[in-house]
């Protein structure tokens, strides 16, 4: 496994490379829900880079950019094991150089959910994503269903722009317990850890109210509501009923509708979804 | 010459190309400034794609997009004679469809010239730019001199984003009356060509004055507009000494200061500019 840290290095090794690459950008502090991204990547493509950068730009003034959890040795060690080809791991210092202003910005669909919470989020992600992606030029990319809206809008990203590859969407990891994977795990402490489960109780909620034929999104909305208001460690950020696409909240569920979710359990902010099928 | 009017088409036919590609993006209804980018792909790459596409999004509400000039076939013709290899011509639905909202924007450069008389204008460029790269995926991309301050955006934006081309500078070709080409100059009666000959005056007076060792930017600023304003058909929109990378205004002239105008000639805006050395 090649490890490379700057950017003119990676386009000079990318540059001799003739077969399709497969790319799982990812933050590093490997869980495995980034394990599962590779483990797909790895059967689609016969060369896969990894980047592990923590994006300054995607992360609010308020955020946890400084304290986010960083392990590069463990990483190191579970890509490796995974038979990743090169992990890719620029400093912040070239990626954002001192009067580095260009952005890529998808407008609409960033304005709500995350977006709504975290102005700034979205265009720090597009910015970055593109990129990774021009200096890696992948075939196919790699990103989790656990980040719905993150999803969203890199397709949008990559449609709008015309960018030559293909997003691949792979499912959300979870705990046995059902706790989504997320690097932000790290900051519950154990009680927190099982107040945090009622986020994906309260999406599977959904879906059997869904399996058992209510498609009022308000009625399934509040069912949640209610769920979660009982877990007095649990703060909701938002409950959306919408669109798969436009991420328009519906009033009358339909099949491929997301529900999503963002509650804060003590200080620690999660997300989580399902798509009702 | 092969002619391709959609965008999976020619991303087809680029899939075939194994060898660097040279790319001229225009607007069509080419004159020799054209040619000239042309000429100069030619020599450098082995295979040559031109782009006509007249870029909505660059044009603000008020200015001429629909009325600019447009000569499809004449377009063809001249560069079939210069063997350009594929002719790439997309339609504006294909380029913006009805739900597209994704822009790349450098901001800071863009504020100033240009961009502080038509505020959305590099937006659009930078977006279609951005859009046409990847689509086309040169090794080389070729713009005029004449847009100075849309060669340092896009400059920018390669740099900021890490695309994977190169851009190189083709010097302004003018007219021998000394007006710098451009598509724009068909707006112009006999009357108004004659008085636009202003501009490239008085950019000749201001090398004139470096070389003979003015320094004083203010000064020369001064005499460009003094020399202008006799000239009762032109309005001046702005004249410029600055840094050619910041576009910062220069109080001290130094080697490859950019002088720039914007002078309006009855109804039609113009543009020019030397750099000095």
């Amino acid at each position: 496994m090649k490890i490379v840290d700057n950017i003119s290095e990676m386009r000079l090794l990318r540059q001799q490379i003739t077969v399709p690459v497969g790319f799982v950008p990812t933050m590093g502090y490997l869980h495995e829900g980034h394990i599962s991204l590779v483990k797909h990547a790895k059967t689609e493509n016969s060369l896969l880079v990894v980047s592990i950068f923590v994006n300054p730009t995607q992360f609010g003034p308020t955020e946890d950019f400084k304290q986010y959890p960083r392990d590069t040795q463990r990483d190191f060690s579970l890509l490796d094991r995974e038979n990743v080809d090169i992990v890719f791991m620029p400093s912040d210092e070239e990626m954002y150089p001192g009067d580095f202003t260009t952005w890529v910005e998808v407008n609409q669909i960033t304005d709500r959910l995350e977006g709504a919470s975290r102005p700034t989020h979205f265009k720090g992600v597009t910015t970055v994503v593109a990129k990774l992606f021009n200096i890696i030029q992948p075939a196919r990319a790699y990103f989790g269903q656990k980040d719905a809206q993150q999803l969203l809008v890199i397709k949008k990203m990559v449609a709008d722009l015309n960018m030559n590859l293909e997003i691949i969407t792979v499912p959300t990891m979870r705990e046995p317990d059902g706790l989504a994977m997320s690097s932000r795990n790290i900051y519950l402490n154990p009680k927190e850890h099982q107040a945090a489960l009622v986020l994906y109780q309260s999406l599977s909620l959904a879906h059997k109210l869904w399996r058992q034929g209510e498609r009022n999104a308000e009625i399934i909305r509040q069912e949640m509501e209610y769920l979660i208001k009982k877990q007095p460690l649990a703060e909701i950020n938002y409950i959306s009923i919408a669109d798969n696409n436009s991420l328009e909240e519906l009033d009358t569920v339909i099949p491929q509708t997301l529900v999503s979710l963002a509650v804060k359990i003590g200080r620690t902010r999660l997300i989580d979804n399902i798509l009702l099928k």
